[in-house]
């Protein structure tokens, strides 16, 4: 019953390792150039080997986004993360207790409640907690918005036992960040706190962090792999994606529709900010072709403008989306790289959302 | 590390067994009424504990999308079942081969490649495998456009040798479909070829396929759970929601604005089909908030139209825009009933898209 599924069963999830080890240098790279830290967030790729790969080229520890992903990268060796999340309540304090008697942790807060969380934990743990405060600057999801507000959580963590005070963090790296950042300069060196670090996250501005006075430190995860997002924003080309979906034509049922065995269970539903770019994925070898919509295990390809068109049968090559989301509905992904075997790889933090 | 997680750790998809039984008992009792064989679809609750139930209860047998997820069936001990997908070549002839000694199947076809496929996997396992004709009736994804394509591939499945004629097939069950049926029934009549079963699929219009002269067996998944789409298409209501996502709200920046722990690795990004619904999911105590946007792992809901607002650290109840997708996401669900102990289980085919 279990066949080893190979890049000819499809839908298949297949990287090109010798992309990845392009993209994982090139930001190393431009962080070193700048003087930037880089703390790569795990969110894209969710494997301690990939995690490993990205320390040894000089990160100085790395992002996760939920605790279960940090549990799985402690689990693998890995000694140094910030969560970059909020963490509410007794039982989440429980879990980063745990995992603060292991490694060395920073986690995030923008409110009195996760400061607290924070401090249960430290104080479970009897070992120390880093705790970041996250500032809005024009994405709209969470931070506080003024630095007042920074500063005076700010002295909740110094004042806490067993909290140290990480610095600032935003995500995204917007409009408003550098303004934000020099007013809490100005505040908190008024007071006479320092800022250790100033973190910003997000590929699409990545290679804009160091146009932003007084970040310190960069979290991207995207980067690694790409796909059409990173590359409509700019920040990489199509040939810089390491991850396609490799999907069959399983019916032609007319001259203008394909339908292809890969369906929003394997590439998502998401589609590009803003309508950016059409349909669910590019195809990589029908470029005027367009994944129309989705179900579950289907997706419906309108070819009327494509001069060329696949057959059935045919395997064909898909750029998603939105590379992160799709990762993590695969639990194998199909490693490969030029003279070297193939090597199927677990997913190991996929779906671990808690 | 082996944190058990409970209801108070979120994200977590939550069901009440009491409302599937109501609903697994409700669409049994519709086909019984109506003389109409029942195939539940499984993509939607991808557990073979459940598959046995509905068997239990009065289903012929089950349908399953994909062979992974018939794998996982089969090595259940499920005899009976059809994979309502086109396979095609050779990999997935030796897969449909393996599981052909070990249990009843058919599958569906929409072109001679299929048929040639399911012919191979019936020689290579000296069993036979059952053929049905995937027809449109209005859905414009796949499945043979007119009566005489129909005929045509029903002969050639009934000239291979192995391979049975099952009969039609259609999904949804679309307004072309009875006018489809009543021409390909006097055609086949004519040709002294019988149609031993008219399949009909989807939640939507289950309970109208009784409307639909030759229709002989339903498929459908979503109506164990349900969600905020079956409700808006009618075919149930919320009361009959089985399954809900326990999140925290994790952030309040702003007055109008929360942010809750389950993103679209939690929810999917599926909208409601025409927009017919705002946001990512329906808040069940607070149902003039709009999940108005979604990344990853945060949830960003619009309060502003909320005469009562959620706290930071309240857990909210989720009910998703469609349940198949958020199931798939997730490696286990906690089961409640009212009286008895709640038991996290596992979705065993939870992402087995090939």
């Amino acid at each position: 019953m279990n066949f080893q599924p190979h890049a000819d069963d499809t839908p298949m999830p297949v990287v090109d390792l010798a992309i990845v080890e392009a993209n994982l240098k090139r930001m190393q790279a431009y962080c070193d150039q700048h003087g930037l830290k880089l703390r790569p967030h795990i969110k894209t790729h969710k494997m301690p080997g990939l995690a490993k790969w990205q320390m040894e080229l000089g990160a100085v520890g790395i992002t996760c986004q939920k605790l279960g992903e940090a549990e799985i990268m402690i689990d693998a060796g890995i000694t140094d993360i910030l969560i970059s999340y909020p963490l509410i309540g007794p039982v989440k304090a429980a879990r980063l207790a745990a995992l603060a008697r292991k490694a060395t942790l920073a986690v995030v807060a923008d409110s009195t409640l996760a400061i607290d969380t924070a401090a249960e934990a430290a104080e479970a743990a009897d070992a120390p907690i880093s705790v970041f405060i996250e500032f809005e600057s024009g994405g709209r999801r969470a931070g506080v918005g003024s630095p007042s507000e920074a500063l005076e959580l700010a002295k909740r963590i110094s004042g806490a036992p067993g909290l140290i005070f990480g610095g600032l963090m935003t995500y995204p790296l917007g409009p408003e960040a550098a303004a934000l950042i020099a007013a809490a300069q100005s505040l908190f060196a008024a007071e006479g706190l320092a800022i250790p670090t100033i973190s910003a996250g997000g590929t699409p501005r990545a290679f804009h962090a160091h146009e932003v006075p007084g970040v310190t430190e960069l979290r991207v995860g995207t980067y690694i792999y790409n796909d059409r997002n990173t590359v409509g924003q700019g920040a990489a080309t199509l040939d810089d994606c390491a991850l396609h979906i490799e999907a069959t034509v399983v019916s032609r049922p007319t001259a203008d529709r394909a339908i292809i065995d890969a369906g929003s269970k394997t590439l998502s539903s998401d589609l590009t900010p803003g309508g950016a770019a059409r349909g669910y994925g590019l195809m990589r070898d029908y470029p005027e072709a367009v994944i129309a919509k989705l179900n579950e295990e289907h997706g419906i390809v309108d070819l009327s403008a494509c001069a060329r068109r696949p057959e059935i049968g045919e395997t064909v090559r898909i750029i998603p989306n939105h590379v992160c989301v799709v990762v993590n509905l695969h639990d194998e992904i199909l490693m490969t790289r030029p003279g070297a075997p193939d090597v199927l790889m677990p997913v190991d933090a996929r779906g671990r959302s808690r």
